[in-house]
């Protein structure tokens, strides 16, 4: 008993400090700011308030909750992202154009959610309550890919804001500033590695799932982030004008789009200033590049004389217990068995949390990957195809939302989100 | 003096009286329904209230307050639509995303600019206000052009919001609602008929001059608007789908777009309902069809054994005085000479202020038409191309906005201003 | 009965000669060059060839020859360019894909309709030759248009060769080389001018009827065509970089196209070669400017101070009895009237058959025009939109397809036709 | 020196054999046929026939024929495909519009090379000719694949002539008509298999290598192809309108193309008709379906309870020393090991020859991949990204161009090369 009330109160606390941390990042945002998309990969800040209570009202409180009433029957349609059909939903790209319901009717409809669901949690018997635990912390994961994506989405609306260039917040720097360390390279033994989440761990999305293993050559990586500096000496060696540095598909959105340094960065005479969430100013030459494509990263590697690394490199080398078990009871039977002594290298150094890592990787569903029953179950799976794997999180990525198995993606081309290099090689 | 003092009392009036309406019509409106720009060919509401602020700043005070401050330096670039080279100006499309500056600050803007215009039309002595008037009197009838845009503007932002219709206003109905005569025509008899707007007359712009005569056939015009319910027979006659009543571009474009009705017509079993300021409501079948293209009005024309009359046969029959003075000599030499009996014959209804009346010219120069010099002469002139006039006015526009010259001038595939038929045929 | 046959003999001599000429058009062509498509708005050059062997099977064989068999009944679907509806038809951008038939297939359609249209013409009694009269002779009209669209495209499509530019012909220069006369300006009375066809006067299509009365004022119109080196003097004026000296659509146009110089103009350090029907060649100083649309021909007039003339300015410049008759009896009367001495005065050249003429008016019917009934009424009128009125007939116009009262039209946008200026200006 | 004698004869008869088959296949085509282009990701076959041959002369004669005369030096500017600068070369969309050179003077290119490249061959001593033997080599397997990719894109160009369905050729099945097997499963026991070319075994192109060792589970695969029996099972069922089915970019894609059976397969009645090389005809039951995209293989395994097989998975089934050696040496001590009783087994049909299988890998890299030096080596390493593996081999790919470690590779939505679904399942 007393553990089922600890879990009680650990939901409720986490689901109060989740819900309460939305509220938080949107708090800068004037009523304008929230409501406009400005491309439409992006969402108003406004639906990301929206849409991430939905999922508790449609997944838990509509079929766990009997007496719950909603606030509006629309609003299960208007932020209902999960369903594909056509012409059932408002368009993703006329987000910006829902004007109505007003930011303080999602205020007052997140209120109503919240309400509703912390007496669920409070008053569901332990059955009850662990019927719809599972949901309540995917709903909780859930919002927390929602508070990076609306960070992600107000930098790049305050970007389009013509002369204007707004802050979000001035006291917060973007990225830990850090004076790195020169650029080394560790390097990792390979081997059979475990990759994927183990379940034992916690939580995870579906995914990084199953656990499986994998085969790995020995391979280097660097002991940090490619750095401001460096990209500028990519730029200044025509990179962006060399098409055999490039991918061709990288070459033609590349010269489409004009592309001549990192999104952001705009040149101001000799140098460069970037605009980040505390508003426009010069680039640091030792901060880790930010807001480049896979593309980009991928000529940059070429460049370089590396690579990327692929995402079960990346995993391999972040991973606390990396090596395959089955292999672990005999050291010296195989010369594939990585030691020990290189896991969780201390050389590599901002792997977590500082930008979102891009891998080699296409991202593809894990051998024997199977989506959960139901609409929850088209978390994941129906967007594997067209994407590449970041790792590592990023400075907006809320602190407890990152591990070495979470696998970002984004088409090739995005650069919206906080994304930078890593190189490798091969040993 | 009294006369100048009179002048100056009107021009104060005029302006607090034209500058209190824009916000008026702003005032039922969120900040959120303020910013969002629902198409390229929109602008958000917020931005209509500081562009036509601006143009007070930028042509008056700039030129004639040497002391005028600006609020602040970035607003004149932000809401300058004038000027098109390439890369000046935020695009136009993007409008939407300029969350800053807030409707506060646009309201303070508002409030910045009212003040020094009210001292400097307070404190100008004659020969000043004299040197300012015409250009004063010209910002505030561009004014109320833009008061009709933003209504037109926040009808098409609405439409676009899901499945919410939200509802501008509940008090005010959107067209006059009176039971219209049956169907008539009214001969107007030809001649040499003099076209445009005589000066003495009071202020028009710059495309309504100069004043000269034309040649007209006698022809019939029909006594009213055409009604929802002649649109629904054409729409059951199959007049969406038989490309023989088209223009090609029309058929083109309506295929493209799918048009089955009148914009914002949406079938609801049997029946059709429509949006209007209102809200959402069933069509009325006596009121005039409102929210079609000329593309539209021209097939229907043509489907009717009718056609839509020329710019000129509409002034011609909505003119107190259109008969050429010069012929009026002796009116019994040539058969071409109209008699004055037939001058704003009572048979026509609804020929100003119901909705705009799509005419079969195209917008053009008068002979001899000569732009103002500067930015301000850049009006009218400069979009005299790929576009078809419409007269009368409609329900939406200013009641002093309204006279027997305007012209109104759109694209032949636009849709969302307030535009209407009456239609025509020969003598 | 005489008068008969020399009918009869007339109008087999015509078809044979226009129907030769259109094989003699495409005989420096091999099988590819008359099979490509460069773009949407051009054909290849065996359509033109089927289309308008199309046309006399279509509405004369099939309905005035009992016994005709066609050589293959898909021949009326693909090469039918007058229904509309969607999806009856062949795309049009795709005419290009067509490459069945061949080409040997399009020359035997030709013959095998030439051959029943010959019989016939031979065989059929008076009555019923008069009955087809008509619809030949529209169909002869109808192919010389073609005829001129074939060498047009060709043109075009040569220019999309790469770094190959193909010379179609090497004999025959493209535009008369004549020694201009200084520009100088004609005066031209202006009154009470009848325009449009008079039918006594031969076959004319029917946009250019009826004939009806406009009123002009005096004008001014230049004594020849705009020269390339006028055009030069535009363009090192920055004429290309100036917003002011443009319609807005014309700007908009010529930025997203990077126009720079007429089409087919290329810089060659500092001289300028340009394309034509012989090959590449540098530009003519004296030769008259080709190849500009009507945006730039506005803005070049703009800019050069004058204007473009109407359609009925020009017609009425370059008839020989321009002025209304029923004014004539009494010259004296007013001083609306030309006088006969300004009739088709001498010093104006190259009216007809060097390059199209840019008028300031947009392509819409005259009043009372009617469409003929059934599919051949379709000819004209629903092209009536969009589009500008462009006079006199270009080099490569068939010599007796250009009349005073000929009305061609193209998108203020299109380029590739045989277009130039001629200035006008008010009196 | 009989061995060097031999190869020498060997190339000799290899490059005639390959070269006369590329006129082979284009023999039955017109001019016409050979010019046009269809799409962007097609060519004309006449640029076919001419970029293969651009290959010997830029990557052989330019280099090691000292005496060697271009027949025309600015085709080494059309044919050349390899280096994407902008504006370097013809834009690819455009290649249909070059109608210049002509059929004949292609041909008359190709005879130049080959007689320049037979005299190379013939006279070169033996070190020059080993100097070059690869580059010929991989200029000949170049050849093939564009052999197979001009059959592809004449079948797209005659399935857009319009109600003419041509017939490439009526005397060769496009696809082996055999009775199929009920589907069954053979399944495939895991472990360490080796995957890529090993080099000893000839030819192989730069994405089959380096072969190396990769790690799969046990599984199962479709002992045949899928029938379009089972394809239509999958329409009946609704699989084109489920969007639980696909994936999210499938799903999008399917929508805006409008996607409702497999390319080609036009609806006739209740009953489909497909276009092969041999006009159009009814679909065949029991034939591999054809002409389908990666979205649609993918959601036709979902809706099946299967799955598409990874490429190593397919490779593995497909290679007869599949296992990796260095486990052989002791088939007892771990359960991963396969044993060779399943090597190539029997009971899988159709794995070569029939249609293209589009796997679940994602194109990349192999590890340690490195792309040769020089412009060869932009081979295939840059349009690693964005595509999705294909195995195995179609009927219209040149028989001794196929191989088990041969990669294929197309975005997922391309649907005009041969491309068909073999199921696979999880053990």
């Amino acid at each position: 008993m007393g553990t089922n009330t600890d879990r009680r109160t650990g939901l409720l606390t986490r689901f109060r400090h989740v819900r309460s941390l939305t509220e938080s990042i949107a708090s800068p945002l004037t009523d304008e700011d929230q409501c406009a998309q400005s491309m439409p990969d992006a969402s108003p800040v406004k639906w990301h308030r929206a849409h991430t209570t939905w999922f508790f009202e449609a997944f838990v409180l509509d079929a766990f909750a009997p007496r719950y009433q909603p606030i509006d029957d629309r609003y299960s349609y208007l932020f209902n992202s999960y369903y594909d059909a056509v012409g059932d939903r408002h368009p993703r790209p006329e987000r910006g154009l829902q004007t109505r319901p007003t930011c303080a009717e999602v205020a007052a409809y997140r209120a109503h959610v919240d309400a509703a669901m912390i007496e669920l949690l409070e008053t569901s018997d332990d059955d009850a309550l662990a019927a719809i635990e599972d949901l309540v912390v995917l709903g909780l994961h859930h919002e927390q890919q929602h508070q990076e994506l609306a960070l992600m989405d107000v930098k790049h609306l305050f970007s389009r804001n013509g002369c204007w260039d707004p802050a979000y917040r001035t006291s917060h720097p973007e990225v830990r500033r850090q004076q790195p360390p020169p650029l080394g390279w560790v390097e990792i033994a390979g081997g059979l590695i475990d990759i994927g989440h183990d379940l034992s761990m916690g939580f995870a999305f579906d995914n990084e799932q199953p656990r499986h293993t994998t085969l790995l050559d020995s391979f280097r990586l660097a002991n940090r982030l490619t750095t401001c500096r460096e990209w500028q000496a990519f730029i200044d060696d025509d990179g962006y004008s060399r098409p055999e540095l490039w991918l061709s598909d990288g070459w033609f959105t590349a010269q489409r789009e004009r592309w001549q340094a990192p999104l952001y960065w705009q040149a101001d005479g000799d140098s460069w200033t970037t605009l980040t969430l505390d508003g426009r100013r010069p680039i640091v030459d030792s901060e880790p590049v930010v807001h480049v494509s896979h593309y980009e990263a991928d000529a940059f590697a070429r460049w370089s004389g590396g690579r990327l690394p692929t995402e079960f490199e990346w995993e391999a080398a972040a991973s606390p217990h990396r090596v395959a078990g089955n292999l672990l009871t005999d050291p010296d039977r195989s010369p594939l068995h990585p030691t020990t002594a290189d896991v969780h290298d201390p050389g590599l150094r901002q792997l977590f949390g500082d930008v979102w890592e891009w891998t080699a990787s296409a991202y593809l569903p894990y051998p024997k990957f199977r989506t959960a029953d139901g609409a929850v179950g088209d978390y994941n799976g129906k967007f594997m195809s067209g994407q590449m794997v970041l790792r590592g999180g990023s400075a907006i990525t809320p602190v407890d939302h990152v591990r070495s198995s979470y696998r970002n993606f984004f088409a090739p081309s995005a650069r919206w989100m906080f994304s930078g290099v890593r190189l490798a090689a091969d040993a």
